[in-house]
Protein backbone atom coordinates (compact mmCIF):
# COMPACT_ATOMS: atom_id res chain seq x y z
CA UNK A 1 0.00 0.00 0.00
CA UNK A 2 1.71 3.08 -1.52
CA UNK A 3 1.81 5.89 1.68
CA UNK A 4 2.99 9.48 1.34
CA UNK A 5 5.37 11.04 3.67
CA UNK A 6 5.82 14.97 4.10
CA UNK A 7 7.93 16.72 6.30
CA UNK A 8 8.61 20.29 7.47
CA UNK A 9 9.41 22.15 10.61
CA UNK A 10 7.06 23.27 13.37
CA UNK A 11 6.88 26.72 13.45
CA UNK A 12 6.94 29.57 16.23
CA UNK A 13 3.87 30.88 15.93
CA UNK A 14 2.32 27.38 15.95
CA UNK A 15 2.81 27.34 19.53
CA UNK A 16 0.96 28.02 22.31
CA UNK A 17 1.51 28.99 25.89
CA UNK A 18 1.85 25.16 26.90
CA UNK A 19 4.94 25.82 24.81
CA UNK A 20 3.34 23.24 22.39
CA UNK A 21 2.36 23.29 18.99
CA UNK A 22 -1.67 24.20 19.83
CA UNK A 23 -3.95 21.35 19.03
CA UNK A 24 -6.31 22.72 16.58
CA UNK A 25 -2.91 23.61 14.26
CA UNK A 26 -2.96 19.87 13.49
CA UNK A 27 -5.94 20.04 10.77
CA UNK A 28 -2.83 22.21 8.55
CA UNK A 29 -0.64 19.41 8.89
CA UNK A 30 -3.19 16.79 7.90
CA UNK A 31 -3.93 19.26 4.84
CA UNK A 32 -0.21 19.13 3.94
CA UNK A 33 -0.35 15.38 4.33
CA UNK A 34 -2.69 14.81 1.79
CA UNK A 35 -2.55 17.69 -0.72
CA UNK A 36 1.11 16.01 -0.66
CA UNK A 37 -0.22 12.70 -1.42
CA UNK A 38 -2.34 13.87 -4.54
CA UNK A 39 0.97 15.55 -5.47
CA UNK A 40 2.78 12.48 -5.60
CA UNK A 41 -0.52 11.09 -7.80
CA UNK A 42 -0.04 13.99 -9.77
CA UNK A 43 -2.92 15.34 -8.85
CA UNK A 44 -2.92 19.11 -8.29
CA UNK A 45 -5.32 20.20 -6.22
CA UNK A 46 -5.37 23.70 -7.07
CA UNK A 47 -6.39 22.56 -10.68
CA UNK A 48 -8.74 20.46 -9.41
CA UNK A 49 -10.45 23.71 -7.83
CA UNK A 50 -10.03 25.51 -11.33
CA UNK A 51 -11.46 23.10 -12.91
CA UNK A 52 -14.83 23.37 -10.43
CA UNK A 53 -14.43 20.36 -7.95
CA UNK A 54 -13.72 20.93 -4.27
CA UNK A 55 -12.81 18.62 -1.24
CA UNK A 56 -13.94 20.15 1.96
CA UNK A 57 -13.51 17.82 4.87
CA UNK A 58 -17.04 16.54 6.31
CA UNK A 59 -14.88 14.55 8.99
CA UNK A 60 -11.67 14.99 11.21
CA UNK A 61 -10.75 12.61 13.72
CA UNK A 62 -7.52 13.09 16.04
CA UNK A 63 -5.49 11.73 18.54
CA UNK A 64 -3.53 13.43 20.64
CA UNK A 65 -0.53 11.10 22.13
CA UNK A 66 2.80 13.41 22.28
CA UNK A 67 2.93 17.53 21.70
CA UNK A 68 4.96 18.85 18.66
CA UNK A 69 7.81 21.40 19.80
CA UNK A 70 8.52 24.53 17.78
CA UNK A 71 11.49 23.73 15.75
CA UNK A 72 10.84 20.40 15.22
CA UNK A 73 11.11 18.18 11.84
CA UNK A 74 7.62 16.75 12.07
CA UNK A 75 6.78 13.58 9.40
CA UNK A 76 3.31 13.36 8.11
CA UNK A 77 2.56 9.85 6.77
CA UNK A 78 -0.70 10.13 4.86
CA UNK A 79 -2.55 6.99 3.55
CA UNK A 80 -5.63 6.43 1.43
CA UNK A 81 -8.21 3.97 3.54
CA UNK A 82 -10.10 3.10 0.49
CA UNK A 83 -11.20 3.23 -3.26
CA UNK A 84 -12.81 6.88 -3.11
CA UNK A 85 -16.10 7.02 -4.29
CA UNK A 86 -18.42 10.66 -3.54
CA UNK A 87 -16.21 10.52 -0.47
CA UNK A 88 -12.18 9.53 0.06
CA UNK A 89 -10.66 8.86 3.55
CA UNK A 90 -7.41 8.76 4.48
CA UNK A 91 -5.58 7.61 7.90
CA UNK A 92 -2.53 9.69 8.99
CA UNK A 93 0.32 9.30 11.18
CA UNK A 94 2.56 12.49 12.17
CA UNK A 95 6.24 11.05 13.90
CA UNK A 96 8.85 13.64 14.94
CA UNK A 97 12.48 13.50 14.03
CA UNK A 98 12.85 10.74 17.07
CA UNK A 99 10.29 8.95 15.59
CA UNK A 100 8.02 9.23 18.18
CA UNK A 101 4.60 8.70 17.22
CA UNK A 102 2.81 12.15 17.67
CA UNK A 103 -0.71 11.95 16.18
CA UNK A 104 -3.13 9.68 14.48
CA UNK A 105 -5.82 10.93 12.71
CA UNK A 106 -8.17 10.58 9.84
CA UNK A 107 -9.79 12.67 8.06
CA UNK A 108 -13.31 12.27 5.72
CA UNK A 109 -13.83 14.56 2.69
CA UNK A 110 -16.20 14.79 0.12
CA UNK A 111 -16.12 15.53 -3.87
CA UNK A 112 -18.43 18.21 -4.78
CA UNK A 113 -19.36 20.65 -7.64
CA UNK A 114 -17.85 24.42 -6.93
CA UNK A 115 -20.79 25.97 -7.81
CA UNK A 116 -23.92 24.26 -6.78
CA UNK A 117 -22.25 22.63 -3.82
CA UNK A 118 -23.91 19.51 -5.01
CA UNK A 119 -21.57 16.03 -4.30
CA UNK A 120 -20.74 14.28 -6.82
CA UNK A 121 -18.23 11.61 -8.01
CA UNK A 122 -14.25 11.46 -7.32
CA UNK A 123 -12.85 12.27 -10.94
CA UNK A 124 -12.39 10.29 -13.39
CA UNK A 125 -8.94 11.12 -13.58
CA UNK A 126 -8.38 10.92 -10.20
CA UNK A 127 -9.68 7.17 -9.99
CA UNK A 128 -7.08 5.95 -12.83
CA UNK A 129 -4.44 7.05 -11.29
CA UNK A 130 -5.42 5.51 -8.01
CA UNK A 131 -6.31 2.05 -10.20
CA UNK A 132 -2.69 2.00 -11.63
CA UNK A 133 -1.23 1.75 -7.64
CA UNK A 134 -3.34 0.71 -5.39
CA UNK A 135 -5.82 -2.77 -5.58
CA UNK A 136 -8.50 -2.73 -3.42
CA UNK B 1 -28.41 18.28 32.10
CA UNK B 2 -26.73 21.40 32.43
CA UNK B 3 -25.18 23.10 29.30
CA UNK B 4 -23.69 26.09 28.43
CA UNK B 5 -23.93 28.07 25.10
CA UNK B 6 -21.72 30.96 23.64
CA UNK B 7 -22.17 33.10 20.98
CA UNK B 8 -19.69 35.14 18.43
CA UNK B 9 -19.39 36.18 15.18
CA UNK B 10 -17.26 34.52 12.64
CA UNK B 11 -13.86 36.88 11.94
CA UNK B 12 -12.95 37.32 7.77
CA UNK B 13 -9.36 36.02 8.86
CA UNK B 14 -10.83 32.70 9.96
CA UNK B 15 -12.37 32.26 6.22
CA UNK B 16 -10.70 30.23 3.52
CA UNK B 17 -10.87 30.34 0.01
CA UNK B 18 -13.80 28.16 -0.03
CA UNK B 19 -15.59 31.15 1.03
CA UNK B 20 -16.54 29.51 4.42
CA UNK B 21 -14.53 29.02 7.40
CA UNK B 22 -11.30 27.36 7.52
CA UNK B 23 -12.24 23.67 8.70
CA UNK B 24 -9.36 23.90 11.03
CA UNK B 25 -10.66 26.73 12.88
CA UNK B 26 -13.53 24.97 14.36
CA UNK B 27 -10.97 23.24 17.11
CA UNK B 28 -11.03 27.63 18.40
CA UNK B 29 -14.40 27.77 18.48
CA UNK B 30 -14.90 24.26 20.57
CA UNK B 31 -12.57 25.67 23.03
CA UNK B 32 -14.37 28.93 23.47
CA UNK B 33 -17.42 26.76 24.18
CA UNK B 34 -15.80 24.24 27.14
CA UNK B 35 -14.11 27.51 28.53
CA UNK B 36 -17.26 29.37 28.80
CA UNK B 37 -18.58 26.07 30.10
CA UNK B 38 -15.90 26.02 32.77
CA UNK B 39 -16.83 29.92 33.34
CA UNK B 40 -20.09 29.27 34.03
CA UNK B 41 -19.37 26.15 36.66
CA UNK B 42 -17.43 29.33 38.05
CA UNK B 43 -13.89 27.63 37.43
CA UNK B 44 -11.51 29.95 35.57
CA UNK B 45 -9.32 27.64 33.24
CA UNK B 46 -6.62 30.29 33.07
CA UNK B 47 -6.26 30.13 37.44
CA UNK B 48 -6.26 26.30 36.90
CA UNK B 49 -2.94 27.02 34.74
CA UNK B 50 -1.58 29.52 37.23
CA UNK B 51 -2.18 26.54 40.19
CA UNK B 52 -0.29 24.11 38.13
CA UNK B 53 -3.06 22.17 36.45
CA UNK B 54 -3.06 22.01 32.48
CA UNK B 55 -5.69 20.48 30.33
CA UNK B 56 -4.42 19.46 26.89
CA UNK B 57 -6.40 17.80 24.51
CA UNK B 58 -6.07 14.34 23.83
CA UNK B 59 -9.23 13.46 21.17
CA UNK B 60 -10.81 15.69 18.48
CA UNK B 61 -13.58 14.63 16.57
CA UNK B 62 -15.40 16.82 14.39
CA UNK B 63 -18.76 16.19 12.00
CA UNK B 64 -19.18 19.61 9.17
CA UNK B 65 -22.61 19.20 8.19
CA UNK B 66 -22.94 22.65 6.90
CA UNK B 67 -20.58 25.91 6.72
CA UNK B 68 -20.36 28.55 8.85
CA UNK B 69 -19.84 31.92 6.81
CA UNK B 70 -17.69 35.18 7.61
CA UNK B 71 -19.72 37.77 9.75
CA UNK B 72 -22.71 34.88 11.09
CA UNK B 73 -23.14 34.37 14.35
CA UNK B 74 -23.01 31.31 15.62
CA UNK B 75 -23.80 29.36 18.64
CA UNK B 76 -21.70 26.75 20.32
CA UNK B 77 -23.50 24.43 22.95
CA UNK B 78 -21.01 22.33 25.13
CA UNK B 79 -22.30 19.24 27.30
CA UNK B 80 -20.33 17.60 29.83
CA UNK B 81 -20.35 13.82 28.69
CA UNK B 82 -20.04 12.29 31.98
CA UNK B 83 -18.18 12.82 35.60
CA UNK B 84 -14.86 13.27 34.63
CA UNK B 85 -11.85 11.42 36.51
CA UNK B 86 -8.39 11.88 35.27
CA UNK B 87 -10.20 13.04 31.44
CA UNK B 88 -13.24 15.25 30.96
CA UNK B 89 -15.17 14.64 27.48
CA UNK B 90 -17.41 17.27 25.76
CA UNK B 91 -19.90 16.84 23.60
CA UNK B 92 -20.28 20.06 21.38
CA UNK B 93 -22.74 21.20 18.56
CA UNK B 94 -22.88 24.57 16.08
CA UNK B 95 -25.52 26.23 14.87
CA UNK B 96 -25.92 29.09 12.94
CA UNK B 97 -28.29 32.14 13.85
CA UNK B 98 -30.96 30.14 11.36
CA UNK B 99 -30.58 27.42 13.62
CA UNK B 100 -29.27 25.43 11.23
CA UNK B 101 -26.58 22.34 12.93
CA UNK B 102 -23.24 23.23 11.59
CA UNK B 103 -21.35 20.89 13.60
CA UNK B 104 -21.54 17.60 16.16
CA UNK B 105 -18.19 17.56 18.12
CA UNK B 106 -16.60 15.75 20.54
CA UNK B 107 -13.61 16.28 22.80
CA UNK B 108 -11.22 14.63 25.33
CA UNK B 109 -8.84 16.16 27.45
CA UNK B 110 -6.31 14.92 30.38
CA UNK B 111 -5.61 16.88 33.63
CA UNK B 112 -2.41 17.34 33.49
CA UNK B 113 0.57 18.55 35.97
CA UNK B 114 2.22 21.06 34.71
CA UNK B 115 5.54 20.48 35.66
CA UNK B 116 5.50 16.83 35.68
CA UNK B 117 3.30 16.35 32.28
CA UNK B 118 1.97 13.72 34.34
CA UNK B 119 -1.91 12.77 34.70
CA UNK B 120 -3.40 13.85 37.35
CA UNK B 121 -7.19 13.53 38.65
CA UNK B 122 -9.85 16.13 38.35
CA UNK B 123 -9.52 19.09 41.09
CA UNK B 124 -11.37 18.40 44.19
CA UNK B 125 -13.10 22.01 43.80
CA UNK B 126 -13.76 20.98 40.25
CA UNK B 127 -15.64 18.12 40.82
CA UNK B 128 -17.51 19.67 43.83
CA UNK B 129 -19.02 22.15 41.20
CA UNK B 130 -20.16 19.82 39.07
CA UNK B 131 -21.49 17.45 41.57
CA UNK B 132 -23.62 20.39 42.33
CA UNK B 133 -24.87 20.84 39.59
CA UNK B 134 -25.11 17.21 37.62
CA UNK B 135 -26.35 14.00 38.46
CA UNK B 136 -24.36 10.89 37.04
CA UNK C 1 -13.78 62.57 15.99
CA UNK C 2 -15.90 59.52 15.89
CA UNK C 3 -14.48 56.79 17.42
CA UNK C 4 -15.49 52.84 17.74
CA UNK C 5 -14.46 50.79 20.61
CA UNK C 6 -15.01 47.02 20.63
CA UNK C 7 -14.02 44.62 23.29
CA UNK C 8 -13.50 40.89 23.78
CA UNK C 9 -11.83 38.23 25.07
CA UNK C 10 -8.10 36.89 24.10
CA UNK C 11 -8.38 32.66 23.19
CA UNK C 12 -5.84 30.43 24.31
CA UNK C 13 -5.48 29.76 20.52
CA UNK C 14 -4.33 33.28 20.25
CA UNK C 15 -1.03 32.59 23.00
CA UNK C 16 2.60 31.02 21.90
CA UNK C 17 5.31 30.01 23.80
CA UNK C 18 5.98 33.18 25.34
CA UNK C 19 3.04 32.88 27.31
CA UNK C 20 1.61 36.13 25.63
CA UNK C 21 -0.14 36.73 22.21
CA UNK C 22 1.37 35.99 18.81
CA UNK C 23 2.22 39.09 17.42
CA UNK C 24 0.71 38.49 13.98
CA UNK C 25 -2.76 37.45 15.51
CA UNK C 26 -3.10 41.46 16.22
CA UNK C 27 -3.94 41.68 12.75
CA UNK C 28 -7.12 39.78 13.49
CA UNK C 29 -7.83 42.09 16.33
CA UNK C 30 -7.09 45.71 14.07
CA UNK C 31 -9.98 43.73 11.31
CA UNK C 32 -12.09 42.98 14.35
CA UNK C 33 -11.62 46.68 14.99
CA UNK C 34 -12.42 48.38 11.65
CA UNK C 35 -15.37 45.86 11.00
CA UNK C 36 -16.59 47.01 13.93
CA UNK C 37 -16.10 50.72 12.82
CA UNK C 38 -18.20 50.10 9.31
CA UNK C 39 -21.10 48.39 11.17
CA UNK C 40 -21.02 51.31 13.37
CA UNK C 41 -21.17 54.04 10.50
CA UNK C 42 -24.02 51.02 9.30
CA UNK C 43 -21.61 49.50 6.67
CA UNK C 44 -21.62 46.14 6.23
CA UNK C 45 -18.26 44.99 4.73
CA UNK C 46 -20.14 41.53 4.30
CA UNK C 47 -22.52 43.04 1.91
CA UNK C 48 -19.91 45.36 0.25
CA UNK C 49 -18.37 42.11 -0.94
CA UNK C 50 -21.33 40.77 -2.42
CA UNK C 51 -21.88 43.82 -4.24
CA UNK C 52 -18.47 43.48 -5.86
CA UNK C 53 -16.47 45.76 -3.80
CA UNK C 54 -13.31 43.95 -1.92
CA UNK C 55 -10.79 45.97 0.61
CA UNK C 56 -7.80 44.42 0.93
CA UNK C 57 -4.93 45.93 3.22
CA UNK C 58 -2.21 47.29 1.62
CA UNK C 59 -0.47 48.48 4.30
CA UNK C 60 0.24 47.63 7.94
CA UNK C 61 2.13 48.98 10.34
CA UNK C 62 2.17 47.74 14.60
CA UNK C 63 3.58 48.66 17.35
CA UNK C 64 3.93 46.48 20.19
CA UNK C 65 4.41 48.00 23.72
CA UNK C 66 3.10 45.77 26.13
CA UNK C 67 1.67 41.99 25.79
CA UNK C 68 -2.05 40.89 25.82
CA UNK C 69 -2.20 37.49 27.69
CA UNK C 70 -5.04 34.69 27.44
CA UNK C 71 -8.51 35.61 29.08
CA UNK C 72 -7.73 39.31 29.18
CA UNK C 73 -10.63 41.72 28.16
CA UNK C 74 -8.84 44.01 25.48
CA UNK C 75 -10.41 46.71 23.61
CA UNK C 76 -9.34 47.93 20.03
CA UNK C 77 -10.36 51.53 19.57
CA UNK C 78 -10.52 52.42 15.97
CA UNK C 79 -9.80 55.63 14.23
CA UNK C 80 -10.47 56.95 10.45
CA UNK C 81 -7.67 59.05 9.94
CA UNK C 82 -9.08 61.36 6.68
CA UNK C 83 -11.63 61.18 3.96
CA UNK C 84 -11.10 58.18 1.76
CA UNK C 85 -10.71 58.53 -1.82
CA UNK C 86 -9.74 54.89 -3.46
CA UNK C 87 -8.10 54.39 0.10
CA UNK C 88 -8.77 54.47 3.48
CA UNK C 89 -6.70 54.99 6.68
CA UNK C 90 -7.30 53.98 9.86
CA UNK C 91 -5.95 54.59 13.21
CA UNK C 92 -5.68 51.80 15.90
CA UNK C 93 -5.29 51.29 20.03
CA UNK C 94 -5.16 48.53 21.53
CA UNK C 95 -6.00 48.24 25.37
CA UNK C 96 -6.18 45.68 27.96
CA UNK C 97 -8.98 46.09 31.28
CA UNK C 98 -6.09 48.09 33.24
CA UNK C 99 -6.54 50.69 30.28
CA UNK C 100 -2.74 50.05 29.89
CA UNK C 101 -2.07 50.74 25.98
CA UNK C 102 -0.87 47.33 24.30
CA UNK C 103 -0.42 48.31 20.82
CA UNK C 104 -0.69 51.49 18.64
CA UNK C 105 -1.13 50.71 14.87
CA UNK C 106 -1.98 52.06 11.47
CA UNK C 107 -3.45 50.22 8.62
CA UNK C 108 -4.36 51.68 4.45
CA UNK C 109 -6.90 49.45 2.17
CA UNK C 110 -7.63 50.00 -0.94
CA UNK C 111 -10.95 49.81 -2.66
CA UNK C 112 -10.92 47.43 -5.46
CA UNK C 113 -13.24 46.05 -7.49
CA UNK C 114 -13.54 42.77 -6.78
CA UNK C 115 -13.88 41.10 -10.21
CA UNK C 116 -11.27 43.13 -12.10
CA UNK C 117 -9.15 43.59 -9.07
CA UNK C 118 -8.71 47.62 -10.22
CA UNK C 119 -9.02 50.63 -7.53
CA UNK C 120 -12.07 52.25 -7.64
CA UNK C 121 -13.09 54.96 -5.09
CA UNK C 122 -15.08 54.82 -2.03
CA UNK C 123 -18.52 53.85 -2.67
CA UNK C 124 -20.31 56.35 -1.94
CA UNK C 125 -23.42 55.50 0.25
CA UNK C 126 -20.01 55.37 2.46
CA UNK C 127 -18.33 58.58 1.47
CA UNK C 128 -22.41 59.82 2.10
CA UNK C 129 -22.20 58.30 5.64
CA UNK C 130 -18.83 59.43 6.79
CA UNK C 131 -19.93 62.49 5.78
CA UNK C 132 -22.85 62.77 8.09
CA UNK C 133 -20.50 62.38 10.78
CA UNK C 134 -16.92 64.40 10.12
CA UNK C 135 -15.50 66.85 9.16
CA UNK C 136 -12.32 66.61 7.37
CA UNK D 1 25.56 42.43 2.37
CA UNK D 2 24.52 39.26 3.24
CA UNK D 3 21.09 37.50 2.44
CA UNK D 4 18.97 34.90 3.35
CA UNK D 5 16.22 33.26 1.45
CA UNK D 6 13.99 30.64 1.99
CA UNK D 7 11.77 29.08 0.07
CA UNK D 8 8.24 27.34 1.24
CA UNK D 9 4.56 27.18 -0.41
CA UNK D 10 1.56 28.45 0.37
CA UNK D 11 -0.87 26.10 2.98
CA UNK D 12 -4.91 26.06 1.85
CA UNK D 13 -5.72 27.05 5.33
CA UNK D 14 -3.33 30.19 4.86
CA UNK D 15 -6.07 31.87 2.17
CA UNK D 16 -9.00 33.87 3.03
CA UNK D 17 -12.47 34.25 1.14
CA UNK D 18 -10.58 36.74 -1.28
CA UNK D 19 -9.23 33.77 -2.68
CA UNK D 20 -5.35 35.14 -1.45
CA UNK D 21 -3.46 34.38 1.59
CA UNK D 22 -4.72 36.36 4.49
CA UNK D 23 -2.46 39.21 4.74
CA UNK D 24 -2.22 38.64 8.95
CA UNK D 25 -0.21 35.49 7.75
CA UNK D 26 2.81 37.60 6.48
CA UNK D 27 3.79 37.46 9.94
CA UNK D 28 4.21 33.89 9.78
CA UNK D 29 6.18 34.12 6.98
CA UNK D 30 8.90 36.91 7.61
CA UNK D 31 8.92 34.83 10.93
CA UNK D 32 10.23 31.83 9.10
CA UNK D 33 12.58 34.38 7.01
CA UNK D 34 14.09 35.53 10.22
CA UNK D 35 14.93 32.16 12.05
CA UNK D 36 16.52 31.11 8.40
CA UNK D 37 18.45 34.46 8.95
CA UNK D 38 19.83 32.87 11.98
CA UNK D 39 19.92 29.21 11.21
CA UNK D 40 22.39 30.61 8.54
CA UNK D 41 24.51 32.46 10.73
CA UNK D 42 24.18 29.53 12.82
CA UNK D 43 22.10 30.71 15.55
CA UNK D 44 19.30 28.40 16.88
CA UNK D 45 16.54 30.68 17.94
CA UNK D 46 15.20 27.50 20.34
CA UNK D 47 18.26 27.51 22.08
CA UNK D 48 18.78 31.38 22.33
CA UNK D 49 14.92 30.98 24.54
CA UNK D 50 16.37 27.89 26.23
CA UNK D 51 19.62 29.98 27.47
CA UNK D 52 17.01 32.61 28.78
CA UNK D 53 16.97 35.04 26.06
CA UNK D 54 13.57 36.14 23.92
CA UNK D 55 13.31 38.24 21.08
CA UNK D 56 9.89 39.07 20.90
CA UNK D 57 8.56 41.65 17.99
CA UNK D 58 8.02 45.42 18.97
CA UNK D 59 7.25 46.65 15.19
CA UNK D 60 6.17 45.22 12.63
CA UNK D 61 5.51 47.19 9.06
CA UNK D 62 4.55 45.52 6.08
CA UNK D 63 3.44 46.83 2.41
CA UNK D 64 1.18 44.45 -0.04
CA UNK D 65 2.19 44.72 -3.22
CA UNK D 66 0.78 42.00 -4.97
CA UNK D 67 -1.17 39.12 -3.36
CA UNK D 68 0.39 35.47 -2.73
CA UNK D 69 -1.84 32.04 -3.97
CA UNK D 70 -2.61 28.97 -2.60
CA UNK D 71 0.05 26.78 -3.58
CA UNK D 72 2.49 29.66 -5.13
CA UNK D 73 6.16 28.87 -3.83
CA UNK D 74 7.00 32.10 -2.22
CA UNK D 75 10.71 33.25 -1.04
CA UNK D 76 11.20 35.34 1.71
CA UNK D 77 14.48 37.31 1.39
CA UNK D 78 15.50 38.37 4.93
CA UNK D 79 18.60 40.96 5.39
CA UNK D 80 19.55 42.92 8.67
CA UNK D 81 19.49 46.32 8.69
CA UNK D 82 22.17 46.97 11.02
CA UNK D 83 24.53 45.96 13.48
CA UNK D 84 21.71 44.86 16.27
CA UNK D 85 21.87 46.28 20.27
CA UNK D 86 19.23 45.79 22.47
CA UNK D 87 17.17 45.39 19.47
CA UNK D 88 17.62 44.01 16.03
CA UNK D 89 16.14 45.25 12.56
CA UNK D 90 15.21 43.30 9.59
CA UNK D 91 14.28 44.26 5.89
CA UNK D 92 12.22 41.68 3.79
CA UNK D 93 11.18 41.06 0.61
CA UNK D 94 8.72 38.67 -0.26
CA UNK D 95 8.69 37.14 -3.90
CA UNK D 96 6.84 34.75 -6.09
CA UNK D 97 7.97 31.90 -8.54
CA UNK D 98 7.85 34.20 -11.18
CA UNK D 99 9.98 36.83 -9.28
CA UNK D 100 6.90 39.16 -8.29
CA UNK D 101 7.70 40.96 -5.54
CA UNK D 102 5.05 40.91 -3.19
CA UNK D 103 5.39 42.42 0.18
CA UNK D 104 8.42 44.51 1.48
CA UNK D 105 8.63 44.48 5.17
CA UNK D 106 10.64 45.75 8.11
CA UNK D 107 10.59 43.92 12.08
CA UNK D 108 12.58 45.89 14.93
CA UNK D 109 12.62 43.02 17.87
CA UNK D 110 13.98 43.30 21.09
CA UNK D 111 16.11 40.96 22.72
CA UNK D 112 14.51 40.51 26.42
CA UNK D 113 15.53 38.65 29.42
CA UNK D 114 13.26 35.53 29.66
CA UNK D 115 12.15 35.77 33.48
CA UNK D 116 12.36 39.79 34.29
CA UNK D 117 11.16 40.65 30.84
CA UNK D 118 14.01 43.46 30.58
CA UNK D 119 15.95 44.55 27.92
CA UNK D 120 19.28 43.47 27.60
CA UNK D 121 21.81 43.43 24.77
CA UNK D 122 22.27 41.03 21.79
CA UNK D 123 24.00 38.26 23.21
CA UNK D 124 28.02 38.09 22.34
CA UNK D 125 28.22 35.64 20.27
CA UNK D 126 25.45 36.23 18.14
CA UNK D 127 27.68 39.97 17.73
CA UNK D 128 30.37 37.84 17.16
CA UNK D 129 29.17 35.94 14.41
CA UNK D 130 27.72 38.86 12.70
CA UNK D 131 30.92 40.81 12.97
CA UNK D 132 32.43 37.83 10.83
CA UNK D 133 29.81 38.26 7.75
CA UNK D 134 28.96 42.00 7.78
CA UNK D 135 30.86 45.22 8.45
CA UNK D 136 28.60 47.94 9.63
Amino acid sequence: MRKNKISFTVRYGETDQMGVVYHGNYAQYLELGRLSWLKDLDVSYKKMEETGVILPVISLQINFKKSALYDDTITVVTKLKKKPSVKIEFDYEIYNENDELLVTANTVLAFLNKETKRPIKCPDYVLKKIDDYYDF
